[in-house]
């Protein structure tokens, strides 16, 4: 019996032993390395998801959001953090979270820490968010005064448990290559270890060393150094992560259906129900300056087969997508044929749906 | 009274006087040209916006999916063109629709027309899609027989009325000036023409003409030869338009308002609470390869007022913005500020919301 799963809009197509092994992979690394695993919950954004974490052991995560923390939390996640420097205009809905329940604020200025400082009235761990050569949010790691500044108040007030300092380098998104990403990531933990040798010399007993970005994480066998790691999107991997060479196409676990509504033979070209509302406008560009929104995978019953590179989704609209591919491909396609392409950011693309669908039919919620 | 609204997390506001003039210019170029005005709702997604429409005497709509068309219809929407190639995997719901509602399909396939030959019980527009050289889906225009043999088969069925052939312009979003938009908007009447005179020399009695394109309908001042068009964007206009010079800052009616959550004086930048899952990654690039994810706009008690070109949204992650700015205006801006910027494609950033805001403070819902 045939029993591919049939979807006449796009969808969102989940190959959960794909995802468990990424998970189990990922815990087992932390596992060995005597690092805190707390991995990064905006990617899948999934209760139940959430759920095959903790069958792996894990008891903590991170967040982006302080709706996604509620969210987590009412999915009976107790510890967690919010990795983005907090927002004082959403105190209230973080006091309220952090009375029963353990949550991580970040940190970068004065003006934040005095903020929460008078208006927080449950107890907060906070941690000094720093740049190692990011270039977004932080303190640069060379800016000591200032870090030291922070310190100094976070300390004055009971309510604030400093647990240390957090990064993430996300200069690995671009890297060159793996050994670039090697690197950046002996860079970072050497950035970190001169911020948290100066913070130990003060006089202070405790100062973690959190880590994040699923490259680093994804390419280094172990963490020495380092405290806590937070990936979030190697639980899906995708387009991004397997040009940067940090995954295998085998482990890349989550792809879009696309039924398909036009064929163009005189272009090489079908089209596909498919575009910027369903993938995000997110691409990869080649030398030539060609940009690349998903590559074709095959599926079996039970989970995705080959990556079909001559399958490429070069062009998206906000509901159509444009297909290249070969002739003699073209010519077996059916008008209501369904495609499936895995995404450049499975980040940006799960964000656009409600579920995703596993192979065996069951529709796995989102926030 | 200071009433200024307060958003504590990234939200779409929405200057309600600038979409009914944006409404009201088009509707009342519409009529003057004695076109028929089906405007694209895509854009909006919202049944209350649609009223306004209603108000301002439109009576039939263009959706670009099979769930926007039942959306519109349950608001009371009763003459609906789906704009995009008909998907046969909808043909059930599309059918169900059909049996209340005037609906319109695309077509650009034998496949597809023979396929809702059999399938449809009720009554479908049918409307060819032609492509005048944008390269999406379409026949292409000067493949003249294609198009005779799909005419015969649609003739050949009683449930569908042939209505005429379609176009979307879309190479309008990258022309390099108003000039090179006029030239477009030229040589796709001119080539829409050819197949409507081929068409009525086979003896079919009608053929309209619908165009589509945002670009086109704004900058050219009549519609002499077109029977109907189709603009979507233009209700709130965006970066993208302004940069192409088709609308003033002064027309651009929405906005996303973003918390200031991190300062950074070395760099000249603070980040927002705003990111890519608020924005979309859409993006206008200079000359020298700099990426525009949006651009700052004031705001008074009752709308927005002048655009901001200094304070510059340059990088988005998946909930952080890095906003680039002047040090004079880097040294007012304090943690828990709202910044307010304008996007590069209010279709695509519309879309991750569930309302607009409007400056009374009124939500406006969206599908």
């Amino acid at each position: 019996m045939n029993t591919i799963l049939n979807f006449s809009k796009p969808s969102l197509l989940l190959d959960k032993q794909r995802v468990l092994y990424n998970i189990q992979k990922m815990a087992e690394k932390a596992r060995k390395s005597g690092v805190m695993f707390r991995p990064h919950f905006k990617t899948h954004q999934s209760a139940e998801i959430g759920e095959w974490f903790k069958q792996a052991g894990v008891k903590a995560i991170t967040v982006s959001s302080v709706e996604m923390a509620a969210y987590f939390a009412a999915a009976g996640w107790q510890d967690i953090t919010i990795a983005v420097p907090a927002n004082v205009l959403e105190a209230k809905e973080l006091d309220k979270l952090a009375k029963d329940n353990t949550i991580g604020i970040l940190v970068d200025s004065l003006e934040s820490v005095e903020f929460f400082s008078k208006k927080n009235k449950n107890k907060l761990n906070v941690w000094i968010k720093v740049d190692v050569g990011y270039g977004r949010a932080g303190i640069p790691w060379n800016q000591l005064q200032h870090i030291l500044e922070l310190l100094t108040v976070i300390q004055q007030n009971r309510n604030f448990s400093f647990m240390g300092i957090l990064t993430h380098s996300g200069h690995t998104y671009q890297a060159s290559s793996t050994e670039n990403i090697h690197h950046i990531y002996a860079e970072t933990v050497s950035r970190m270890q001169a911020v948290q040798n100066l913070i130990l010399e003060n006089g202070i007993k405790q100062c973690k060393i959190s880590i994040g970005d699923t490259p680093s994480c994804s390419v280094e066998n172990s963490f020495t150094g380092v405290d806590e790691i937070r990936p979030g999107n190697f639980v899906f991997y995708d387009l991004m992560m397997l040009h940067l060479g940090v995954c295998k196409a085998e482990d890349i676990a989550m792809g879009v259906v696309c039924p398909v509504i036009g064929k163009y033979p005189h272009r090489g070209e079908t089209v596909v129900y498919g575009g910027g509302v369903h993938f995000s406008k997110e691409f990869i560009a080649n030398q030539q300056g060609d940009k690349l929104f998903g590559i074709g995978v095959e599926r079996a019953e039970k989970g995705f087969l080959k990556l079909r590179e001559d399958i490429r989704l070069v062009s998206l609209s906000q509901e159509h997508g444009i297909v290249r591919l070969p002739d003699s491909e073209l010519a077996k396609i059916k008008i209501g044929d369904q495609l499936v392409f895995f995404p450049v950011h499975a980040c940006m693309t799960a964000n656009l749906y409600d579920c995703y669908n596993s192979f065996d039919g069951e529709k796995v919620q989102r926030r």
